[in-house]
């Protein structure tokens, strides 16, 4: 497809180009996100080229808003006070035409998860991130999905659904936010709604370390805050699978792995990206 | 003893075959633990072979409970909605028959701990998990430690008695829940109130590491969720054992002790487990 | 400078001794710090030589001054009950004479935080540490500088001025707070007011990897528990200058040099520690 073709040149232009700005801008990103995975996410999105802050507050979320160049917004483990913190700041970003993604981890499980998120449908994430069944519940809870209602049942973290089965919803959704969408699995689906965009890489192990999903989420609002939907989410999506292939080269195991990985995504450069196999189709 | 030395076959038997199930079964295992060991605990029930979800609202513990093949419940740095989530999970556990394990790190600091510790009494906890000190003043909280008071002081953290200081202790606890018992320390005791399993093994850079007693708690509901309390306690302890051993071979400290831990523990096999010197007794 | 030679000869001394104090009494510290960072704090306060236990309710707050040889106070990362649990723990210090490190993580950011250090004033911390900007910002906030307004704005969580320009603003703190303040920076600075430590060494990966500087604030209090407030801040500052340079000889990355200084600082002796370039003047 000639057009797709052009597309990928392009694309892989702008991904470069946004690696470059990271690291020349160290966007500052606030995020939102469960305790678990709070040093894993600021570790990357430090290696990745960023600044990191955590935040539990309302007032802190707003405040951050305005300060950042993107936020990262993470439904795991949440606590009460995230009922107000969450939307208050994804309405901020809303408002002020700042970038945000949105990580729906945990879809399905309580009240309190499905009254954020109803909440923050209309706040429009600029990048949507999450394994296949989350997506498909995320797309179907906002009422994008119009098909026969099927997939979309979360196991605790884990996906039910292969990466393939999520790629209506993940349009759907996309369409909807004006922005894109990141799939993560085996091999990762990134769309915003016109193309879809494969990209191949990472390793097994990585599902063998809790956070690699959150983290992931937390550096696509670093490459967000400083390019648009599509190429944020392909570029740190591709940051994540080149870094993934690298590290398992040595790793004697899960903890070896997440040490090599997080040296790998701070020592990435423009070649191993460019490495990275992509494929464009339309969505 | 002819009984005994039978139990131990038996019981090495037994610990084989539940590393087997855990890692065809990837059981998920919900958790609400402290907020410090969280990522450790994760990666430790990965590492092992299950699936990890930690949570802090009541109506979760509750879901993760009927979603879970068997929950961890640690004490340690509460928040105030622990107060509830914490009694309401194991109570969701011990109604529908689903195994859970108790970890009482600070017991003896504040009364929101005390409080908590009264109502999970009834809720006869699968397995507790804790140290020499820890042990005993639980079986003293809870009524069921008759002698003379001695012992069960808990510095911060850290242990002032050793382990067969809490085997009574650890006996009349197991004997009241129908579970089992595991006393962590330099050499572990684990008992299900007939027989005392001692486990050798493991290294002193375990208590140079936050998080290794969480950590082996949140790995011993793993197993739980496939075999006895006893087998579970056992098979937990032992390959905590195994992988601390062999990770102390090339640590050069605390650090690359813990991520060569984690890779040995998701490296292990049956024969390295079959390895771990076991005795048994009458309790 | 004689007196000051002199004076750097007897510093020395004591930050040697203070090393091995450490490592014969494994002080116990209490914390109150952020989630992102509890795990990194905790296992460096183990690596170098002490006891850990986080917490977050008030009465644990106070219950852990009474029985720590210092405790570390962080505010990174509020949740709404810090507004009554860091100041809590801050008074029963002051009350009970108990050292205590005061970081003033995200100064500038919130009410919640302003109400806090506002309380906190008072309670005179034996310590502070932050980097330059929120020094300059903590000595502004209690009122403290009397010179012209400059610099003190903070961008998340990093500094946007050099270390020397907040020597007035600290020394201004030592003087109101009797005891001492770490400025962390490329090169550290540490005053008790009356004279000013340069501390040489680290590394530019410091800045990379999330929580070095809260896990310093959380060493410096390991040391305060057998230490004067200058002893005990030079003796952490320099057990991070001297643990840093190490480690980084090795690094691939920000994740294996993190795992590698937790080693060295574990490892750390009193030859290493004497190794590290300190200049004193007057401040």
């Amino acid at each position: 497809m000639t057009v797709a073709s052009h597309t990928l040149d392009e694309l892989r232009k702008d991904v470069a180009l946004a690696l470059g700005d990271v690291r020349a801008a160290t966007p500052l990103v606030g995020s939102i996100t469960n305790a678990i995975t709070m040093d894993f996410v600021a570790n990357a999105q430090l290696a990745a080229g960023g600044s990191a802050a955590m935040i539990y507050l309302p007032e802190e979320g707003v405040a951050m808003a305005a300060a950042s160049g993107a936020l990262y917004l993470n439904l795991g483990a949440l606590l009460p006070l995230h009922r107000d913190s969450i939307p208050a700041a994804a309405r901020a970003c809303h408002d002020l035409g700042r970038p945000w993604v949105l990580d729906p981890v945990g879809i399905g499980i309580g009240s309190l998860r499905e009254d954020i998120l109803s909440e923050l449908r209309a706040c429009k994430p600029t990048i949507v991130r999450g394994n296949a069944s989350e997506v498909i519940a995320l797309a179907r809870a906002w009422g994008l999905d119009d098909g026969p209602e099927q997939g979309g049942e979360v196991r605790g973290v884990d996906a039910t659904d292969p990466v393939a089965a999520a790629s209506r919803a993940a349009a759907a959704l996309a369409r909807w936010t004006g922005g894109a969408v990141a799939v993560s699995g085996p091999e990762d689906l990134v769309t915003d709604g016109r193309v879809a965009v494969s990209v191949t890489g990472g390793s097994p192990l990585m599902s063998r370390v809790t956070g690699f999903g959150c983290s992931l989420g937390g550096v696509l609002a670093v490459f967000a805050a400083v390019a648009d939907p599509l190429t944020a989410a392909v570029a740190g999506t591709a940051c994540y699978a080149a870094a993934g292939t690298r590290a398992a080269e040595g790793a004697q195991g899960p903890a070896s792995f997440k040490v090599a990985f997080l040296d790998a995504l701070y020592n990435l450069d423009a070649a191993a990206l460019a490495a990275v196999p992509l494929t464009i189709e339309e969505a």
